[in-house]
């Protein structure tokens, strides 16, 4: 791999001790920052191939804590709905009838939209079938993942195609975890990822607690979406959702649950207890009124929250400026206008999504050591200027765009160059993966029956 | 003017009577639209220029309801504070900074940026002083403006050089109507902009409502924007915010109130009774976390809203699709998740805008004999993709984004073309405007005491 030197860029580090080198250069060895320096430090490093970066912004890699990949085709198929009739009458009709292609056409085009945001690693949910199709477009795409296939056992209004008996859900998720954690020189790990308490039996998840703990896995689910969700959470288990999910051994620092909007006060003292993530998907929580997270009442407990976009068929988008934004503004009208500032915002979706991965000392920040997950912003237009005197931060979260960036890089290789000149996806091709998706979305919906 | 085809797009006509043409051809004539129609009804009509629009969605210019041009030159200056903290330190000291050349600049700013995201109208409030400047500004860039000079006359927290004495500041805004209302060939309207109802004196807001009432013009103000303030109105005269505007004769079908987020059922019905309209900015309502307007409701009782980014000072991006995105989702945790679909969204961005402007009958949709203000999206990406099946209108406002803009069209006039190959803006040098708004906001902020 090629010495490669990102020279005078503004710097947002996301590491605490050095937030902002006004004119920095960082150097990329064998995938990984060997340094991060002021460019008036000394001379410029030697390196084979030198990015010229001034006038840009340099920042971590975007973390997207929770998205289905599986669910990218569906975009548009489902607006306007709650979630349990977003699951029964839309998402799961459609994701029992993919089949293996459109399964790694789906991943391919999520993958794609979100390395030309910025997103560098994601946490991500496959479906019941054909999990190894979206994992080889993970693969192909060069993106950093945590991802694994869903696991349902139970359900109202699951279809039969998506209900596995609890033994085979294990066994394949076993297999498949074998074969793939630590695939790709260690760029996807496999996590264990029942749907929600809703389709899972108690033994399903007391088993794959005990499975993931013993192999140090990641522990991927839902928790307290939806009011509707949450009550029947009560009416089957007797206790409240995230309380449920502890009595099975699920909580603890390898575990990400997403959404948790309807906990109270109990429930966020066990998640800060035992160190368990929140994936917080705030424009996915609006769109099917599910509500609004207590996320500035997490952080404040000292809870790990990272930033999702969840499924493409509830958000419609897997854009991560979107969701800083929506972040960033939802919590103000109850809490005040310095609830969730612009850095408490990036510091979510950077260090917060790698601490739910489970690799905050790998990546998350750009700092001396970690893997190069380095995006490049060009702020120079309309829409994101003035620039002097305003706080870089507050220009990436309140005002940037993912059309702004210009250069993903995800372990010092170039996935994505934006721009007028830009190469656009560099492992991806664009336009067969639209047309592939075309011809994969009239298939899965007739199958699903939602079209003649 | 050359005759101008567009040719074969999707067209998102925002007519009623034929909402969407999957093949459409749109023939323009002196500006205005003189035929729409679906490409297979007959042969292609002939044109001097053809634009082939193949693949790509045409629709109405977005109408931008509630903006404050002279406020971008502000952005990210004033993050995180609530509205009288946010005007009394920050905002109010900067535009009594601003110089001609400044407000001209942030003018520039402005309308480069909406251009550049479809916007092709706006209802703008300037400042008290430089007005000019700015109207200089929006005529070179060839936007469609409804625009006046800030009155205020009174306040608490006003600098001493934003506050006029009533007469001068009616004095001044009658020269400005004379000179400038219809300019640009009509263009350009002028309208009476007293600030809101704490920086104004009843005898000045009185004197407005005879005036502008007398000469057919828009009445453009704030109202009920945050609780601090409308307590601070009440406690002044003792009435709400709405109904004080209408007891000193300002409500009407010519008045175009922003905000209007705590309004209770009585102001809401003589919003109702006397067809005023009001502009939504959800943005900025969260971001100075002053609420959430009922819109829904106001709706329902026939209300017409349109929809606005407000200051770049406070939302910080003058981005519809922003917008659209944020008033389609922040309603329905509260009131369900058919609460704003996709089409009303859409609705009020156009027809609602071109309503609060008084020109519904010129803009707002794509229909023969109105004015060619239109604009073209490239959708042929991940992030807005499948299209097949999906609601042309949903991938608008859940999943495109202002850089899928490739064309915006204000009276048959070409703005900006976007894509890998456009020209960019086409009246406006944008490395020009970026580099003299450096230097205006170095002047200003100095001037207002931000920074040594």
């Amino acid at each position: 791999m090629p010495i490669t030197l990102i020279r005078n860029a503004l710097v947002v580090t996301m590491d605490p001790s050095q937030r902002v080198i006004e004119e920095g250069n960082i150097l990329i060895e064998d995938g990984k920052i060997a340094s991060v320096q002021p460019a008036r430090s000394g001379p410029a490093p030697q390196a084979d191939k030198v990015i010229d970066a001034s006038g840009l912004i340099a920042m971590p890699g975007l973390v997207q804590t929770h998205v289905h990949l599986c669910q990218v085709l569906f975009r548009g198929l489902s607006d306007d709905m709650e979630l349990l009739d977003w699951l029964r009458l839309r998402t799961w009709p459609l994701e029992a009838a993919h089949d293996e292609e459109s399964v790694y056409y789906s991943a391919l085009l999520g993958t794609g939209e979100m390395l030309k945001a910025g997103v560098t690693s994601i946490i991500d949910m496959q479906t019941v079938h054909h999990a190894e199709a979206g994992f080889r477009a993970i693969e192909e795409s060069g993106i950093r993942a945590v991802t694994g296939k869903v696991m349902m056992d139970v359900g109202d209004g699951v279809p039969e195609r998506l209900v596995e008996s609890a033994a085979r859900s294990i066994e394949e998720s076993l297999e498949l975890a074998d074969k793939w954690d630590g695939a790709a020189g260690g760029r996807i790990r496999y996590a264990f990822t029942p749907r929600f308490a809703l389709s899972c039996s108690d033994s399903l998840l007391r088993e794959v607690g005990r499975i993931a703990r013993e192999r140090g896995a990641i522990i991927h689910t839902h928790c307290a979406e939806n009011r509707d969700e949450v009550q029947l959470v009560i009416e089957s288990t007797g206790v409240r959702n995230a309380v449920y999910l502890h009595q099975v051994g699920l909580l603890g620092p390898t575990t990400v649950l997403a959404h948790c909007i309807h906990i109270d006060e109990e429930e966020m003292a066990l998640l800060a207890d035992t160190g368990t993530h929140v994936a917080h998907c705030p424009a996915t929580n609006l769109k099917l009124a599910s509500g609004i997270a207590p996320v500035p009442e997490m952080l404040e407990r000292g809870i790990n929250v990272g930033l999702g976009s969840d499924g493409a068929g509830a958000n419609n988008n897997l854009d991560p400026f979107i969701d800083m934004r929506f972040a960033a503004l939802i919590h103000k009208p109850r809490l005040g206008p310095t609830a969730m500032p612009a850095a408490k915002v990036l510091e979510m979706a950077t260090m917060g999504g790698a601490r739910a991965m489970g690799q905050a000392h790998l990546i998350g920040s750009i700092e001396e050591g970690k893997l190069a997950d380095i995006v490049l912003l060009d702020l120079n237009k309309p829409h994101a200027w003035p620039s002097a005197g305003v706080d870089p931060v507050s220009r990436i979260v309140y005002s940037a765009k993912s059309s702004d960036v210009v250069m993903t890089m995800v372990g010092g290789k170039v996935l994505y160059e934006g721009g007028r000149d830009g190469r656009g996806l560099t492992h991806i091709d664009e336009e067969e993966v639209l047309a592939s998706c075309t011809a994969a979305i009239h298939r899965v919906a007739r199958r699903a029956g939602l079209t003649a």
